[in-house]
């Protein structure tokens, strides 16, 4: 490997400021440039001991990335570009894959909404404590108006906990999502067409390379601050290509121009060759939603009667994605007779 | 008023990246170029109802903010820029000032820390459904593990609400946030001396105006981002000279640089000439902090007993910040008397 100064010459004060950046650098070159998590250890060792109790079993597993990524403006930061996300579609859909059978890896931003938790977080109008009643007994209970849904939610949580097929790992910069990418999808790899990737975390398309950052906090003393940001390398390229090439990958799009959603969505197909791209409109996003292959493109709509009865958008997803992995496996196995 | 395009041209597409901003507009200018937060008139009313209710009690209020605010680039928010903050000093200073008898305004980033609710989000290891157990009378209970010091949290909690004494306010953009705070202020200003402001939350001190935001989602294609963010105008100013000016006013300086930290706290109280700046680092924020007025500096630290025991530094903090109150409020009534 080359030293680091080599491949980025540090700035100075003043070309932090007037540097138009370095256009678009290898994924490899950004795994030299940036430094591990530090909870990377902990993070494989427990991806791998779920996928050693999965292997066995022959499940299905579905690797759920959720939430959005952070991009520091400082080295000890106090500032930082965020994504809006609060990782609803990916933790709703996970307790959507489970009902299907599969076990989930649950990768999501720190403190982002959770599956089954979600239920009883990220309400502005309801804390922690707002769910629960002293007793005369001196115990704790949960207001029995909350009851009835909540044995239910926390019975199936229970159940996907108790039988190993839920795992919750996190993240909160882009380097450390990136790293946990890289490495779970090696991890998971050895399941080869039996992984779904679902990657519904909204990833920075923009950063800040390390050596070009600030050290201290950005003083606002002097006017308008100027920041120039590189763009996030493609990973989709190697993961499709690399290290999950047996795996069924969905991507996913959101846009708020509603003339770029399709013509995006496509071309990341086209780029990437990967199999599905979920294609949807900020504001939309809990009702429409169109899931495109190389080969189809189906628009999956909640009616008003279904927005009535509180139906959620990941219960008509799930299911055509498990039909489109469904083909992928068998198509999988056709290949493998073949050869 | 002037009409909004003879203060703010609007730039084309190419001179966004261009411009280099337009210096520091002046506060009230903030307020005419952008629009107040759709639930501002329910804020109002909702503050004003508490602060009626104090006025005829005669106790002691403090307004604390707390969490960071959001600054979006895009009028179609995707991408924002966020400040580090979780809230925990707002939420636990709040619990606080209730045991040392103050009415609180708790003026939140949604989503944050609060009060009381803090001792049981914001863990990465355990989530809401985690504290419960299904009994067998098909009743959902506290873990009786966790009933001890729940007890007595939520009955403190219990206490502060059905006494009326803590009222729960939210923010997330900083114009949301400025809004609130001005309007505020204004409502509270009535209780004259009998006001703390606390002012905790993590504000911007960079920003881009409305009128020069990119319309959609930013695109990725086009290799690096300039951004040019200006600064936000010094609301201090007219809080402690117009909206406040009878109120003790308390600022938070948080700094990563060591040598920065005391100099800038000084240089914010002969510059807005309020009360007090509470300074802290922010590696050593919840274990030291310099309590800093106009005559005096104190430095407030956790010893390594203390640090065991569990004691947190706002337990040290507000009582200092009381008595600083109550000199403020006697000095005011010996002024009042000498009239």
């Amino acid at each position: 490997m080359e030293p680091i100064q080599q491949t980025y010459q540090m700035p100075t004060a003043d070309q932090q400021l007037l540097d138009n950046g370095q256009g678009v650098i290898d994924p490899d070159v950004f795994f030299e440039l940036n430094t591990p998590p530090s909870n990377l250890a902990d993070f494989e060792s427990k991806l791998t001991a779920f996928v050693d109790y999965h292997q066995e079993k022959n499940t299905r597993l579905v690797f759920i990335t959720s939430g959005g990524t952070t991009v520091p403006l400082e080295n000890q930061t106090v500032r930082f570009i965020d994504n809006f996300s609060n990782g609803h579609r990916g933790a709703c859909s996970a307790e959507y894959f489970l009902d299907a059978g599969y076990a989930v890896v649950f990768m999501h931003r720190q403190f982002s909404l959770q599956p089954f938790h979600r239920h009883y977080t990220h309400n502005a109008s309801m804390g922690f404590l707002d769910y629960l009643v002293q007793k005369d007994d001196d115990t704790i209970a949960v207001d029995s108006q909350y009851g009835n849904k909540m044995k239910d939610v926390l019975s199936k949580y229970r159940a996907a906990t108790e039988s190993n097929r839920l795992l919750f790992l996190d993240f909160v910069a882009l380097s450390d999502y990136l790293f946990k990418l890289k490495s779970g999808t090696r991890i998971l790899a050895r399941l080869q067409e039996r992984v779904m990737y679902y990657l519904a975390a909204a990833v920075s398309d923009f950063f800040i390379p390390s050596q070009k950052m600030h050290e201290h906090k950005i003083q606002s003393a002097g006017g308008a601050l100027t920041l120039t940001l590189d763009q996030v390398p493609k990973f989709l390229t190697p993961l499709v290509s690399v290290w999950a090439s047996k795996g069924l990958i969905v991507s996913f799009k959101l846009e708020t121009d509603d003339n770029l959603l399709v013509p995006k969505a496509r071309q990341a197909l086209t780029r990437y060759g990967h199999q599905v791209v979920v294609a949807n409109m900020l504001h939309t996003r809990k009702q429409t939603v169109t899931v495109i292959t190389q080969t189809s493109q189906q628009v999956i709509s909640l009616s008003q009667e279904d927005l009535a009865n509180h139906v959620e958008i990941e219960d008509r997803i799930i299911p055509q994605l498990v039909r489109i992995h469904d083909g992928w496996i068998s198509s999988d196995a056709t290949k493998a007779c073949q050869q």
